[in-house]
């Protein structure tokens, strides 16, 4: 009898940010397939004894390319077994959950979905940045910094801009001065607030608070390492911690 | 002994996509605040007998300001209770929890965050539209389509009008004609196409998928009532019921 495959998101790294449903589904699997940014504290929650299958993939890195993790699932699941597809944040936000979920349905295996507490609200439950706030910012737009195959950045610069959104921007710590640099460019201040936060609600989490103009040199300084996460924009002053900065100028 | 406020996402609806925390938060209450937008289904969950304070605003509807509700919170935790504070979605997301924080700070209340799975991504999982996907959109925006107290729209139309970003409404179902006019007049097609949304997960769930240049109307026809929820952006062709709809053209 042919299996299924939970799409489940596994959040920002806490396992206590783990919905009910993903936790019911990963203690209902024979198979756990795992990306890199699922932490540590959260596969140790799987079942005893199931098989546990890595599929990480880095931005240098690429040990598991997305066809093959396509074939993985759909043969897991053709030997009738139960897999949780575990990724970090949200299936469903940059998590090619739904590439996945075409190729399984294209071989008629079922689908369910978790969805998970993405990285930026992560990052703003751990530091109290709010992703949106009345006079600050009146939405909130996640995009990605990393590369795509042809070298350019995913980016919509023209309309990126918006002193009235929040900007988050994920996976763009190895791109973060040339971003930094077009946004300027395209009319933010270099003195808008910037939140850098490496692995948020995690026992590893960084963070470093800083501005547009200076976010990258004060990332390289500070050491911060993939994955971080940037959120750009007013909002982040109402943190407790920005008050205690020592910005200069 | 002065109490403190846990404030709970409590998710799109449905209870099994409440995180471990706020479960824990919840159940260790002895009072509960709580919107409009909280199911039923995840009131029932709290302790028995514990003091279940409504506080509810609609868009025609303002039993509570948000000054009394503030008030409310500090005057439940300075009795020494333990307040959990249940918004719908998440409470960093147009959820005013941070202007609860800042007022409760301000009292020396102690805060605690447990962020929740927002609409945008509670209709994603339970319909199988992505928020983001390779070659149709590079990232997600979410804003709301409510009038501020001036009677203006709260939105930055001249950089809405990106194609290759989805766009997600909040709170629209008054205002998406003129909602839908601006966008088209901002360069998208009027037949990007769109999700509506009621009650998304929920027992109540009623969804329509049409396309902008007629999702004012389709929407009245269908007798969609708040809370509405808008997915725009060509992501919505990946729902498995998008072909099946016999659009108009």
């Amino acid at each position: 009898m042919t299996g299924k495959v939970f799409l489940i998101g596994a959040g920002p790294g806490d396992p206590e940010l783990l919905t009910l449903r993903a936790m019911r589904m990963l203690q209902a699997a024979d198979a756990v397939v795992f990306d890199r940014l699922v932490s540590p504290e959260i596969l140790a929650l799987a079942p005893e004894g199931v098989l546990k299958v890595p599929v990480g993939k880095s931005a240098d890195n690429h040990p598991v390319p997305q066809e093959r993790i396509n074939k993985i699932l759909v043969d897991l699941a053709l030997e009738g077994r139960t897999v949780a597809r575990l990724k970090g944040g949200d299936p469903l936000i940059f998590g090619r959950g739904s590439e996945e979920a075409e190729h399984l349905a294209a071989h008629g295996i079922a689908v369910e979905y978790a969805p998970g507490i993405t990285a930026a609200q992560g990052a703003a439950a751990a530091t109290g940045v709010p992703l949106t706030h009345r006079g600050l910012a009146t939405g909130v737009r996640y995009v990605t910094g990393h590369r795509q195959a042809n070298g350019t950045l995913d980016l919509d610069w023209n309309s990126l801009a918006s002193a009235e959104t929040t900007l988050v921007v994920y996976m763009g710590v190895a791109n973060m001065g040339q971003i930094a640099m077009r946004l300027v460019a395209e009319g933010l201040s270099e003195t808008t607030p910037v939140l850098a936060i490496a692995n948020a609600t995690t026992p590893r989490e960084k963070r470093l608070f800083s501005q547009l103009g200076r976010i990258a040199l004060d990332v390289r300084d500070a050491e911060l390492t993939a994955p971080v996460l940037f959120v750009i924009g007013k909002v982040v002053t109402l943190s407790a911690e920005w008050s205690a900065q020592d910005l200069k100028s």
